[in-house]
């Protein structure tokens, strides 16, 4: 199976803080910022120049389903990968240990699920949706 | 100041494991691989197809000084940003309020400090070294 890794998510304190640390500070581009009501929480997207690596930074209200209290280790938030069949893949990671966190998730344009990997880190896997209906970001 | 993001480095478990669940199973290629004795470790990276994101897997051993017991929260292990003078950047982050957790750590060509985001995310600052030494990786 194939698959693109299209970005790192971390999960942020406080995202005009973060937004600033990672644009004035180490000079990345914010590609996109946007709050999302379904979910109670906010995202914004940046890229490095040059590198062109993307960085998602994730924060979450109290009132979000994905909320947990702030503590050491909630940082890494998840690492989204693109692929072309959604069930196919979740079927191929399952055989390969992975399991289902959460999802599915739709999003205009986008369908995804969350898996863990080996060490437990989530895996959001994304595919053309069929749907146009909205639920996460 | 200007910074690039060079990759995303999470720690693994075992590291076999995580190689092949991100290549033979997410489809990444693996671009390097190499155990580093001053850290009593192992490193792997990966690039994805396509979107050209890389990911570096970490792996430490019992006897490594960057080892800790494994739990959750231990996932994240830093973010990598090329600068182009460390001193400078150490500087201007600590400005902004990021804390040095470690270095100098010197690698083929390459002179690297450790400072925290607003997150307590590590942020791996490297930078073009003046000296040939190896230390970390």
């Amino acid at each position: 199976m194939k698959g693109q890794m299209v970005y790192t998510g971390i999960r942020v304190k406080d995202m005009d803080q973060s937004v600033r640390f990672y644009t004035e500070t180490l000079g990345m581009k914010l590609r996109g910022r946007a709050k999302n009501k379904s979910i109670q929480g906010e995202w914004a997207q940046l890229e490095s120049s040059d590198t062109h690596q993307l960085l998602e930074l994730n924060w979450y209200s109290s009132k979000s389903p994905l909320y947990t209290p702030w503590k050491r280790g909630v940082e890494m938030d998840h690492l989204c990968f693109r692929v072309d069949d959604l069930d196919e893949a979740v079927k191929v990671l399952e055989e390969a240990g992975a399991k289902r966190l959460g999802g599915p998730y739709l999003t205009p344009g986008w369908k995804m699920v969350d898996v863990s990997d080996p060490n437990g880190i989530c895996i959001e896997l994304g595919a053309p949706a069929r749907s146009r209906r909205s639920r996460r970001r």
